[in-house]
């Protein structure tokens, strides 16, 4: 494989494996709740993941080969998790995303890309012009940017309870970076 | 169990099985770099995660049971997992860590910690006054600081390959926050 696309399909293969053995029959005070109002719960972040692997990242990656940037790539709805989670528990929803993960990655060593292929491009409807390997290190990214909103949303449980040592634990002084945490 | 120690726990002796998951046998450019000169590499943390089992914790709890705050804590040398992770492998590292979490829980079980003990208090070097309480949720909490830096350290290694997507991704905001990551 080319341009990084081993390294990427390695971490992307253990995500779902991590998140299970770090969240499956976890007390609900860590993956139930949230760091306030219109933020997330680590139970949000699983549906929001199955819900890219459905309509963001393979989606994408099949527009840039079949009509490059001459379509601009569909909106993804963040708030489009919310269907995905209904109803769910937070187990139904780690094996949900390890089932599609799995269909994502077989579907991408389908498309057999080739060297040139990596930088087709594609037409973001915010960012503008990006190519199918930015698109490919972003979806690997993505994993690493919910880990990361993931530990900050579980150290926000117990705030209080480690009284002055906050300021010694980075994640305490985290307030998370964008909207996509 | 009191005080939240159970939910503490639950997520302690989670954080080795997840970080196998997450790392062993993963490419060497997410778990060998680091962020830069006097940043640690994924490997580093969990060196560092072993030699906080060893040095720090269940030390400081025993400390605290049996001289209260008489006796300060001796200061935890933040770069004194140098030797734990001397001619180690990341998976031996990953080994030790599930090995000595293990036992660290085992002590902490056998400490038969009552409703009392929670509030028992000890010095801390730096901070003054802890109870026990605050030291087990910073024990769960530094689990979670570091799982914190370790998507930012992975993430820092792809940050030219997402090209304009990096504004999206929180993490690669994410300077760091302490010294403690």
């Amino acid at each position: 494989m080319e341009h990084g696309l081993e390294d990427m399909v390695a971490l992307m293969e253990r995500t779902p494996a991590a998140l299970d053995a770090l969240l499956r029959g976890l007390p609900e005070m860590w993956t139930e709740r949230s760091e306030g109002d219109n933020t997330w719960s680590v139970r949000t972040v699983i549906a929001h993941l199955i819900h890219g692997e459905d309509e963001d990242w393979i989606p994408r990656a099949k527009l840039i080969l079949q009509s490059g940037d001459a379509r601009a790539f569909a909106p993804f709805d963040r708030e489009g998790h919310v269907v995905y989670g209904q109803g769910k528990t937070l187990e139904q929803l780690l094996d949900e995303f390890a089932r599609a993960r799995a269909k994502s990655l077989a579907e991408l060593r389908a498309l057999n890309l080739t060297k040139e292929d990596f930088e087709r491009r594609g037409r973001h409807p915010a960012l503008g012009s990006v190519t199918l390997s930015q698109l490919l290190a972003t979806w690997a990214a993505h994993d690493l940017t919910h880990l990361h909103q993931i530990s900050r949303i579980m150290a926000h449980q117990v705030r209080a309870n480690v009284g002055p040592w906050s300021r010694f634990l980075g994640v305490m002084q985290c307030a998370g970076h964008s909207a996509a945490g």
